[in-house]
């Protein structure tokens, strides 16, 4: 079942390693399907170079495994948590990208300091508050999620597609797992540059004005980035 | 029409990636006859991966679109202005390159600080002024070219190749496309390595008569380094 | 004789390579085996290309070649210190990892900042204290293995598999070469995203809790990470 | 004439490129040939890729072309300067290598902060004075020489076989250039390891008698390091 769903959680997965943003078996893709309620997700622990696309496992909304030998990422509820809180969203990608998760270490949002930034996420890409204790002993992997959900506040998930899970990691997403890996790549550079920046000078933010041009140019009605589609 | 330049243009854009300077879709190559007044430019948000040289869109100086089926990339009118603020020069190159980008987002000139910059800047790589709202609201991409020009001042456009567009990313330009992506991989590592220099002790200028000697051994009538052309 | 563990401790060489945790001749891997009391160990000075199966020396607890024309590495009484103080282990890998052995040079122990650190050490990665010039100068390869030893104090080898020994270079270990190995590279990961950290803002450690859980996850009896064995 | 040395200079300038030294037609290695009192270079301003064995030039101790059709080096006057000083030497590598340039443009010597660089050099890696106006005026290539022989002092070369020429960038040695090279790969490790130690704390130097205990048991009579030869 959900062959097509498969093969993009599959592919997506090993174009995070092609991208260089996971090692070892860190790091995951999961596609949503919406209309029958089921995730497919990649098995918890296999080696990426092991992994075939029959190795995915596809679970219901609880998390239960509807198909599959393998037991599914250990992240599984975190995953369920945020298509459930983002009704929009497709797609979900989780990896330990080295400069994403200095920032996630630290705590620390992302300030925007350019139009790399402005390009992809409307504002400072945010850093969640740590779970406390009670959080992480019951449910954590679903708690992580709703933390997620709760510092994106009210904002539309598509216009912020990424978050940092303090003392954690961080995690994206778009309508497909194409495009939330797409969006890990851009967090990825977006953080090593902002790392630099902070090197060499204490950054100013970017100017509303140039956000919202930048932003807009390639996200709104009024686009003007790229072909006609 | 312009065969040999959109073929300049589409190797050039190549040679970006093959340097590691672009990502995604970001990034530019083109490239400006002067005799004709038009210009050849990489199409908007299409894949390195997928362009093929028929793809390169050519432009008069208006920035309409005069041959190519694609719509030309969306900094055309920054290009344009370029072309017509520095009468010496046939290339352009537009990259967010990771360590050039650091300085732009930080707003800050590169100091010069050895003979690796010497050699190719004969002094600091200029950061602009911010644009104003209103500069960013109309015409921005123009705007943005009016602004390079601007912190060049009376400087020769090829005795200082570079600038650091505050808050976005670097251009650089030459005689030919194939000079101007040359510089963008100079400014590049001149970059990384004044972060890194930076990050030891606060660094000291290289003095003033090294500077000369260095650029001028390149690049004058006294030039003494390379092969007789 | 002991050519499977010759082939372990060979190819877990060639593994240091290939993950660019050594250069030239630097590092090594040695695999022990209590029913016998021999080590196989990687010889002095060879070249990793050149290098081939039979090139691996076995020696006694004393550190006196049993089989091999080479002599052993210089390193090998550091690697019987630690044999004979950690019960659990069959395999160490000692590498001069760019990043790791930064946190070596200052003397620190690795803070536990995040999720990467907590899945597979129990807590902040030691770094011993300096050696005195009494202990360099006499029997100074194995006083560094009781320097190891004496830094980990009562903890469990496995549950802390990699030691800083300050002024020069990480040490890990596992129950075989190749486990040994995997905690090597994720050490010098660990290093690399805690340095960027201390980049970004002083950073605070992960909660108890949560290191706890990401340990535990992992490694115990109540383990629900990866598939069942 | 002195094809076998012509050989070892095209290889040598090849492994730069391999060990990623060097960029562009940045960098250089020569040969000298004491009995003759002939040097072999890379012509000026040759690119790696295009360049070939034949295109190596022959130089007398005065820098005048005795064979090739190419001219020299640049800096083929600071090549003589340095085999004049330092009569152990037949391989002199010239690189912009990015750590080591760093630390020269810095103008600091690299300290000896542990075993990775007392295993190669017998203390801190000098930086030289900055040239006066008048030096870099008249003869300056030759003065380059002087000033790396100047920082020397009286040690020998062999025992500290690199010089960061502040400003500028790093000079390394050996016996031949196979050996310089092996230095330069290894001071741009070592410099890159400094600077990621001196980001984590105050970094403090490595004890005399560990940095003796390292060099001398690498390079001394009583070494035990490596295979016998």
């Amino acid at each position: 079942m959900l062959e097509k769903l498969k093969e993009d959680v599959f592919r997506a997965n090993l174009d995070l390693v092609r991208h260089g943003l996971v090692m070892m078996t860190f790091g995951n893709v999961s596609r949503f399907e919406r209309s029958s309620g089921l995730m497919v997700i990649k098995p918890s622990g296999v080696s990426y170079n092991e992994m075939t696309v029959n190795d995915m496992v596809v679970t219901d909304l609880s998390g239960s495994v509807i198909e599959g030998a393998l037991k599914p990422s250990t992240d599984t509820r975190t995953y369920l948590a945020l298509y459930q809180a983002f009704p929009g969203i497709g797609g979900v990608v989780y990896t330990h990208s080295t400069y994403a998760t200095a920032w996630a270490q630290a705590g620390m949002a992302i300030p925007c300091l350019g139009t790399t930034h402005a390009d992809y996420f409307h504002g400072p890409v945010p850093a969640t508050r740590r779970l406390t204790a009670e959080e992480t002993e019951t449910d954590y992997e679903y708690n992580t999620g709703l933390l997620i959900a709760e510092v994106l506040g009210g904002a539309a998930p598509l216009t912020m597609p990424a978050v940092l899970v303090t003392s954690h990691a961080p995690f994206t997403w778009g309508e497909t797992p194409a495009q939330a890996v797409h969006v890990a790549v851009i967090l990825e550079e977006v953080a090593r540059m902002a790392t630099l920046t902070a090197s060499i000078a204490p950054p100013g933010e970017i100017d509303k004005h140039l956000l919202d041009r930048h932003y807009l140019r390639k996200h709104s009605s009024g686009s003007y980035y790229g072909q006609k589609k």
